[in-house]
């Protein structure tokens, strides 16, 4: 028996997270499936954001540092984001990129491991994070070396010399979840730390990095947390690290009395030593927002809802598109899988092009996979429905063969 | 001969920069002279603000990094910034904040010096000059060592030990102005490198970074660029180091191809390879908006008014305070101070905030100084005169001595 759109219709009624969709200025038209890479825009932001500039700013000036607690955002909003990803107070800040954080937290991570010089991580992992990692091994010479091993082989390569364990929980193309606990617990019987890119993660996926034992975690702020473009980033560093690690991006932010104008470096306690520099504070004020909203879900029922969605999304393509027009390029079972599906396809980039002349966004990852998003907070069933017979008409009608959509953009 | 508000009147109606001060958003009834913290807003930026957030993220969502240029955007901004500090183009772009581009160029000049180890700066530099240095140098362990040398012991200690030399141009303290050509010329002849942090200098003084054959800069760009609070930075490579330039933050937007997904991190040519992690777009678009602002303006004139306005609120604190109600704390010579005065008075808090009470906004830097920024484009030479005529108002009814002015605040 297949599936009708009254099926999914039935699922919107009786959806707990429904509500969540009336929050975010969604665009007429549009199917996103794309909040992986770009969150929505909350309602909320815009005023936020114009009360920020012409009052805050225009008005009282350089006072709302204080008064307007601009320099309270990196722990205020480290504090919003701790729940989303199973941490108690204290632990998180928001600070900088995802890649600038990698780079404090493994250095510091190095130097918490006198005598170990392997970052293991796995090939293919989100790029930032190999490179990042790449820049580091490149300043520190014979300190460290950079090791790859594939997913399979990761248990084995965590041997006495490995300082840390760096993973993206869910990848970035496949989709594909790692066990954080278990491989958390591995590293840590192998006498290593471990760092979890959760960029992919937080706000969709049940996190639970205290339950877990993690060490540090990193994760961007404009996908699942609706931030906005190129939002601040965060960090967790657990409380039992908290006195011992030294990064190295040791701006005055971090230090404990930044206005005391000392010359001498002197790290704050706990997450503050890992701010560095001045923050953007239109950034973190629209990161606020979307934080607020995703604070406010019931973190089960997120992951629930994201793994029916892509469960649902790949049926219907298999109905609707038949079974073989398009290759599995992540795992069929939506517990190993992140709130994502990807396909492969040789004409991947030219039917990804001519879903989104049709209003559904989805995204391209060279060189043949087509990835969709579903973000729980602002997907309806229905959407993956209307989405997959986008699809199924390009499919059938060869809209992909047009030469507008074959041409590649210098950035997809 | 003292001086008359009508003849600061007179100077503001052959002002050439007085058009500029209608493209600023500044609120009744304050005197603001703190323009060298946090700029003031332009007019412009609200509105871009709002259309960037409402159709380029909440309508075009994903697609607008490419249709709206965000991708372009740390490029774009730097190039509108080279002018402003004399570069031509290709050399400067936008990214991160000054500490960690500061992180960026000091680790990439060692690697540009093997077998020098020191880096050479001034105590009482801005704290977070030193501080990132110092968590460089710990990072690095023997490969570097910051030394301190006092301004006018720097020339001696350019030795064959030093890698580079980095000072900020016009010191945030006591506004005193770095020789940059000469010590520039100073370092080259010792085969150091040099980095310039022009934070307190873009926008507001003449520099000329190509003439002085600079080798790298940083500076802030929430400052004289008007660009909002943690507006971000930028920097400035010499085109000739450009290719050695190997900055340890390697992050996905300084790789050669970003969108090709590749493990192995290549460097962009030129200027990119100075990216780490995606931008902050809101950032970038607002500080666009205040650079488009400063570049329009003649770099000469507004070094010629940011030092009249410095020695008309000397003239007319000796004046109306008396000569001895306050020390300098700066240099009397405005060819030797950037675009602000310091004076030091034991009670300068309490001082500080009764003109704050009064809308004459300054600001405090311990332990006892009171620093006045001008900000060339917005300040008319008449605000010298009312914001001095409330300073001896101050002095003269004792406003100072409330309680409520001599507690001080957790941030200052």
């Amino acid at each position: 028996m297949t599936l009708g759109r009254a099926d999914l219709e039935a699922l919107d009624a009786t959806d707990p997270l429904a509500s969540f969709r009336d929050e975010f200025a969604l665009p007429e038209g549009v199917l996103y499936l794309d909040g992986n890479s770009l969150g929505a825009l909350p309602r909320a932001t815009p005023a936020r954001l114009a009360r920020l500039v012409e009052e805050e700013w225009g008005r009282d000036l350089i006072r709302s540092w204080n008064t307007a607690g601009w320099i309270d955002l990196p722990r205020r909003v480290g504090e919003a984001i701790a729940p989303v990803v199973g941490a108690a107070p204290g632990q998180v800040i928001a600070a900088d990129s995802t890649s600038v954080n990698l780079f404090k937290l493994a250095a510091a991570a190095v130097g918490m491991r006198p005598g170990r010089r392997v970052i293991l991580s796995e090939p293919g992992n989100f790029p930032t994070d190999l490179y990042v990692l790449q820049g580091l091994a490149e300043l520190l010479g014979d300190r460290v070396e950079l090791v790859l091993a594939e997913r399979h082989e990761l248990a084995d390569a965590l041997d006495g010399d490995v300082a840390l364990l760096l993973l993206t929980h869910v990848h970035y193309k496949t989709g594909r979840v790692h066990d954080l606990p278990g491989l958390t617990a591995a590293a840590h019987a192998a006498g290593a730390l471990t760092l979890w890119d959760l960029s992919h993660s937080a706000g969709a996926l049940e996190v639970e990095l205290d339950a877990a034992g993690a060490d540090f975690a990193v994760g961007c702020g404009y996908k699942y947390l609706n931030g906005g473009p190129g939002a601040p980033a965060w960090l967790y560093v657990a409380q039992r690290h908290q006195g011992q690690v030294r990064q190295p991006l040791a701006g005055w932010m971090g230090h404990a009395a930044p206005f005391a104008f000392e010359d001498r470096f002197r790290p704050a306690d706990g997450m503050a030593r890992q701010l560095c520099g001045t923050p953007g504070i239109l950034g973190m004020a629209a990161l606020e927002e979307g934080v607020r909203i995703v604070a406010r879900a019931d973190r089960a029922r997120l992951r629930e809802k994201s793994r029916r969605l892509g469960d649902l999304f790949l049926t219907l393509v298999a109905e609707q598109c038949g079974p073989d027009s398009f290759a599995l390029a992540c795992p069929a079972d939506g517990a190993e899988r992140g709130s994502q599906v990807s396909l492969s396809h040789p004409e991947g980039y030219a039917i990804v092009q001519a879903l989104i002349a049709r209003g559904v966004i989805g995204d391209f990852r060279a060189p043949d996979i087509l990835r969709f998003g579903f973000a729980p907070l602002y997907l309806r069933y229905t959407d993956i429905w209307d989405a997959v017979a986008h699809l199924a008409a390009v499919m059938r009608d060869g809209d992909w063969q047009a030469d507008r959509f074959r041409q590649r953009a210098a950035v997809t």
